[in-house]
């Protein structure tokens, strides 16, 4: 067992240590910590179980830090602070077992010390993999691809030939990296496929989560830049271009061809059609489907509201009339003399 | 071929058998059935089908049990009864491979009777692996992972390290369990991960479709209760709850800290925001996206409905004024002297 | 290095070539082509990344051959000519392993020639596999599947038993073909599954993206018509039956029982609802929710459309109301004494 004094962590994150000075030996949430433990606060809602709970411990802001009489630490950004404390109890804890005899890597492969290669992994021709790099079981790494240093891919990930992988990659289970775009022309009866002849490469300190799907370049590359956070289950059509820093919830589709810009935030399930340009800096709430550029940052949304199945009902099939009640209205503010005229541009 | 006289299915259904007693070797639908199958018939519009139908037998209701002279079942709820005969004629079939050769278990894993662990697949450290489980070939349990009886994992299932999981689970092909939730934390310039050392919890029989993801908890657990059923393509997020019998079709996203009910029904490709409460007995329509909790049972729903492409665009576009509409009504409505006051909520 | 003579290309391609005959060694981007490279060119818009381009030869349309002085081949679909021309640079290569001593073969299976079977795949009993199918390894065929000549299944695909798959199938990795339905009866207090007994049928030239998902039917087969192509992270319940060369983009769902007609075209995220007949050549807008049938073909959509958050919250807020704004029209038009009167059916 992980044991700080409270006074080491406050050290340690520049926090300010109020109450007594008592020995930790991890982290938990409000509801189950116990004496030994210390927790987090920053909603005043849950004051209630800050009172009730039986942490030794808590991380807090100014703002809160007289709302209890626990030992506390009182930071900037609780959250924060609290996940480097996590950081510290809970590293990413692996016991190298070298390249397991159970794995297939190719004699031109070059591997680099450090590495963990687990059962019934496949590494290809000429791939190099970098220093510390923890290959879980089941992975298949195609030729030609390059892994920088300290990646961890969990188990059954595929990368297909040829992908770059920048250095502190981290790829949830399930995710295929660089399968081939929906690329289809129409010949005549049949459908044709152009060759996908182009990369995935994903920057140092990208993550990827658990059976998501990114696909390689039709001509150029696919391209997911530094420190961008990919969730579960997205879907990267080929050509795509993911800024730096930007965050994908899960459920997010981005559609061929279209450029995400850096610093942005897309919430659960949006969806974003191909050939467009999103700016830095733009937040699309969860659900939306987005059809057009966005050249200016700031927060985007769309999607039908819930409500009641009978409400829903009703509202919606008003809905499908809706251009037909704006000419009613349209009417009755000329016969009553109120002149209105609005450019309602098409979407 | 398993053959059971109808006569002897009604005494296993506790049915009434109307018409003459044959052998029935197999289930079949309508279109397909010969005469020694046995369907069933539960919508009235399929008349002709039923009337077409070379079935040798029917399960039907005491309502339609006239509409044909087949040899028939009466029973109270013909799907559910030849769901259980269809059980009789399909037991799940299975011949226990035993540990395979070409599979990796731990030392230090305990794995109790009539265990069938198939080729390729690796067992971690201490898991504990209950009576009869089957393991089909490409799967990989982590370390600590315990696994109750009768389970059943198709290939290439991962689960991570130290989730939990009941009797009789079954869990089909790809399906990821506890891969680390979607949790990071701005630190200036960059995203740092808050480290998820919560657990997955599948209660006793729990089902989990193909490609779906269970993401584990940060600090507490994400459960999912006894008897829950999850379709494919599901994404379950950290920390989330899913009720006693609660069924999720395809598609469907649970954004974090969510907790959803027992006895729930939602639709294919509904999403559900992040730190809500779900009651029990909620039905959600497809597609729908749910933002706020839901503290009544019931049905809710919110869609665009479907239109041709001209006057959805139509729509749409008024949809994007809808706000200035109502205000034009108003400003008709103290002209005319009518007084109208509704209070808006925002949504 | 391939090279080819752009005039070998012209009568390859039955096309006109203007300008010098030069040697082409692969096909690349207008903005990343090279002197010995040809791109294409088919949007008026990019006239100036045409000027700016570096390379040798464009594949362009009569219309728009006079626009550059390049080396250039005259033909009327660019597209398509150049996906062709990229066919002839890039040819599927593979270097046949034979089968992998690393691999499971069943005794009862039957592998015809040049077949190629990867390290840690598993191929059930009486399983037949055609000439020429490439199966990368971690794949997992289950008993009684049957394969068709020249098949490529990518790393990480599993197909359960009985499933048929015709020829010149593609699997991108992670499909998961034959998965059981979602298939749930309510016996009482608890679920009941019902067998699912049918089978996937793929027929010729079908091709699934990266961990999409083909349930098996319940009684019946789903069934996937020649040559249609189905992208990433595609969800297919079961008993569905999609219709030839229809083209289904990613993400999307469709819900059981459901057919789709030929050639129709399905954009991203679209969710079709269980049980539904959608005709021959329909096109499905992105995002869209189809929960009737479509009898007609043509263009339908329907999805909200997006907005900056605060004008979507107020347009929301109002779309919450729309039957009783709907409602004070009607009774400003009856006070006005305008009749009017439209059936608004109910969706």
């Amino acid at each position: 067992v992980t044991t700080y004094l409270l006074s080491e962590l406050a050290n340690r994150l520049n926090a300010k240590m109020l109450g007594e000075d008592i020995a930790i030996t991890q982290v938990a949430s409000l509801e189950k910590a116990q004496p030994e433990h210390i927790t987090f606060f920053n909603e005043k809602p849950r004051l209630r179980n800050l009172q009730d709970s039986a942490a030794g411990a808590v991380v807090i802001s100014e703002e809160y830090a007289n709302l209890t009489d626990k030992s506390r630490l009182v930071v900037k950004n609780p959250y924060l602070a609290f996940a480097k404390i996590s950081a510290l109890f809970n590293p990413v804890r692996f016991t190298s077992v070298g390249i397991s005899a159970q794995a297939i890597v190719a004699p031109s492969a070059q591997i680099a010390g450090g590495v963990s290669i687990g059962a019934y992994v496949t590494v290809g021709e000429r791939v190099h993999i970098g220093e510390r790099v923890v290959i879980h079981p089941g992975c298949h790494i195609g030729d030609d691809v390059v892994i920088g240093d300290d990646c961890v891919f969990y188990p059954r990930v595929t990368i297909y030939h040829q992908c770059i992988v920048g250095k502190r990659v981290i790829l949830q289970a399930g995710a295929v990296i660089g399968s081939d775009g929906f690329g289809n022309v129409r010949d005549q009866d049949k459908w044709l496929n152009i060759p996908q002849i182009g990369r995935v490469i994903l920057e140092d300190d990208v993550q990827v989560g658990a059976n998501t799907t990114i696909d390689r370049g039709t001509l150029d590359d696919t391209i997911i830049r530094q420190g961008a956070r990919l969730d579960n289950q997205i879907q990267i059509a080929h050509n795509v271009e993911i800024g730096r820093n930007s965050a994908l919830a899960a459920c997010v589709g981005i559609a061929g061809s279209t450029k995400i810009g850096a610093d942005c935030l897309i919430a659960g399930a949006a969806m974003i059609s191909g050939h467009l340009t999103i700016t830095d800096g733009v937040i699309i709430l969860g659900g939306t489907l987005v059809a057009k550029s966005i050249k200016q940052s700031g927060t985007y949304g769309g999607s039908y509201p819930m409500q009641s199945h009978t409400e829903w009902r009703h509202n919606a099939a008003q809905l499908r009339h809706l251009k037909q009640l704006a000419e009613r209205v349209k009417i009755l503010e000329k016969q009553s003399g109120l002149a209105h005229s609005t450019t309602l541009s098409e979407i």
